[in-house]
C-alpha cells in the first residue's frame, strides 16, 4: 500500500497511489467516522486504520473500476503535499552512511579515504523546510554558493519505543519513503554543525508516498538513484549503507523516545555534486528526480 | 510580565508569577473567551493577548488581595510544567558562544586556546526532552558516564520572520526564558554531530518562566550562574556572549523562516563539568539550580 496527502477542493485528504497513475481518494471512501485526512492520522489510527484502509482501498477501486471520476483521481493532476505533517517534531538525519561517499567526501576534504565514522553522526532538519512531490526548491542564491542534493531512503515510524533492541526495529516502522537532504554545502562548513546548512527553507523535498513496510522485502537492500534534467548523478544500493535500517533505529532510540510520524533519513550514497571535480551544485531551472526502488519517483524543480 | 504553564485539576493553565511567591491564574480571569492555556496560546494572540494578559493579571490580583484562594496560588505548591509546548518542531541551539568557555573547551580538547567559531554552531533538542521547574533529569547511567550541565539564556520568538536584519531582530522576541542543556559529553564526541548526546529523554530543562522582552532591559547584559548541591560551578554574563541575541536570530533566521513559540538557546558560559581538572558530571541525588538575572531560578534533580 502506497499512501500519500493531496489537496482535494481545498482540503487535505488521505490517499492511496494505485499502478502510479490513480489516487484512490481514502478519507472520502472510509468505512466509518472520523476518517482519517493524513497519513499521520492513519499512522495514529494503528493496526485497526491500517485494516480499514485496506476496506477503503477496496471500495474506492470498486467505484473506481466502475467509472466513477471522484473515488479516483488522476495522480497527475492532483496536488501532493509531503506524506508527513508540516508540524511535529525535526526530522531525524544519518550522516555519512555510505561507503563510497563517504570516501569521496574524505577525498574532498582532504581526509584519509578510509576515515569512517565509529556511531551515527545524527543532526536535524526543520519540518518547515519540507516540500512535496512536484513542489519546489528554492537556490536561496544570496545565502548559498553551492546548494547540493542528496538522495536518501526515510523510515517513517508508526510505534512508539525507547531502547529499541535492533532485532526489534523493524515492529516499530511504518513504512519507507523518499527524501532528497538539500544542503547548503558552504553554510554546512561555515557552520560547524550542519544544522544551518540543512534547514534553508525548502531543503527538504519528501515523498511522494509513504510505502508500508508490509510492502517493501527488505529496506537495506534498494536501488536508489538520482538524476538532474535526465543525467545521472547517483546511483547505489541501500546494502551499501554502513549502519542499516536496525542500527539507526536502535542507535536514535538509545534514551531518546521516538514517536509515531517520526522521519529518520537514512543517509545518502556517492555523486553529490560538492564531491565532483569541478563541483556541479543545484541550479535555476533544474529538476530533480529521485529514485528508489519499491517506493518511486520524487521530482523537484529548483527556482529563484 | 512573567509567564508559566502549570497543572490545576489535571488541566494545563497559563499563569503569571508574582513577587516570586504567587501564581496568577490568567486562565480563569481571562476577560474573554476562548481563554489561553498556555504561554503559546498567548504568544499566539499577538498584542491583543497581551493587553488581556495585563487585565487578567489586575483582576487576579484584586481577587489575590481580597483574599481568595483560587484567583493566585502559592508557587511553592503548584506543579510547573516547561513554559513552552512539548510538542513542535525541535528547540534551536547555540554552540560555542563564550569566550572562557571556548577557551576552557579547547584546552580541554587539545585544540588552541584562541580558536574561535567563525559562525554560528547551530543544532536542535528535541521537545521531548523538555521538562519543567522541579522537574527530574534523568541520569541516563546506562548509555552515558559523563552527564553534563550547561545555563543558557533561552529566547522565545513571539513574531514570524525570516532572513531577519539584526537591527530588527529584538521586534521578534515575546521573551527570555532559562535553559540547561544537558549534554552527554561522551555521545556528543563519539556521534560526531552533537545531536545524539543533546537529545536524551529529560535532557532539557526549561524555565521556569518566560520573562516578556519589555520587562528585560538588555538581554545582552546578563548575569547567569549555575550551582549544584550549593557549590557554584557557572558564573558569567551574557555580556560575554561572542554572537549576542540580534546575531543568532540573523543567522538562524537566514533562509529559515522562524516561527512564533520557537526558543533559541544562547550557548553556555564557562564551568561546565567536562572540562574540570578532574571531569565531575552530574549524578544522581545532585539538585542543579540555574539562576539568571531578572528571569528567576530553574532547579532540577538528577534520578537514576
Amino acid at each position: 500500500m502506497k499512501f500519500l496527502n493531496f489537496l482535494h477542493a481545498g482540503s487535505e485528504r488521505l490517499g492511496a497511489l494505485v499502478a502510479d497513475q490513480h489516487v484512490l481518494d481514502l478519507t472520502a471512501a472510509w468505512p466509518s467516522q472520523p476518517a482519517p485526512s493524513s497519513v499521520d492520522e492513519l499512522i495514529a489510527g494503528g493496526a485497526h486504520a491500517l485494516e480499514l484502509a485496506q476496506q477503503a482501498i477496496e471500495q474506492a477501486q470498486l467505484a473506481c473500476d466502475k467509472g466513477s471520476t471522484t473515488a479516483c483521481l488522476a495522480y497527475d493532476s492532483i496536488t501532493v503535499l509531503p506524506p508527513v505533517s508540516m508540524a511535529g517534531r525535526n526530522i531525524f538525519n544519518v550522516g555519512r552512511n555510505y561507503r563510497d561517499h563517504i570516501i569521496e567526501g574524505n577525498l574532498a576534504n582532504g581526509r584519509p579515504a578510509d576515515a569512517f565514522p565509529k556511531a551515527i553522526e545524527f543532526f536535524t532538519k526543520p519540518r518547515t523546510s519540507l516540500v512535496g512531490h512536484r513542489g519546489e526548491i528554492p537556490r536561496h542564491g544570496l545565502l548559498t554558493n553551492s546548494l547540493d542534493y542528496e538522495v536518501e531512503l526515510a523510515i517513517v515510524i508508526g510505534k512508539a519505543g525507547r531502547d529499541i533492541a535492533p532485532e526489534h526495529a523493524h515492529e516499530h516502522v511504518f513504512g519507507y519513503t523518499i527524501l532528497n537532504d538539500i544542503t547548503a554545502r558552504d553554510l554546512q562548513r561555515l557552520h560547524g554543525q550542519w544544522f544551518k546548512g540543512k534547514s534553508l527553507d525548502g531543503s527538504c523535498p519528501l515523498g511522494p508516498v509513504v510505502v508500508h513496510a508490509s510492502a517493501i522485502d527488505n529496506p537495506d537492500n534498494l536501488q536508489l538513484s538520482l538524476e538532474i534534467d535526465g543525467e545521472e548523478r547517483q546511483s547505489d544500493n541501500t546494502s551499501s549503507m554502513i549502519f542499516n535500517v536496525a542500527a539507526i533505529i536502535a542507535q536514535l532510540s538509545a534514551g531518546m523516545t521516538l514517536l509515531p510520524g517520526d522521519v529518520i533519513a537514512t543517509g545518502t550514497p556517492k555523486g553529490v555534486g560538492f564531491a565532483q571535480q569541478p563541483p556541479r551544485c543545484l541550479e535555476i531551472g533544474q529538476t530533480v528526480r529521485a529514485r528508489i526502488e519499491g517506493i518511486g519517483e520524487l521530482s523537484n524543480t529548483v527556482v529563484a
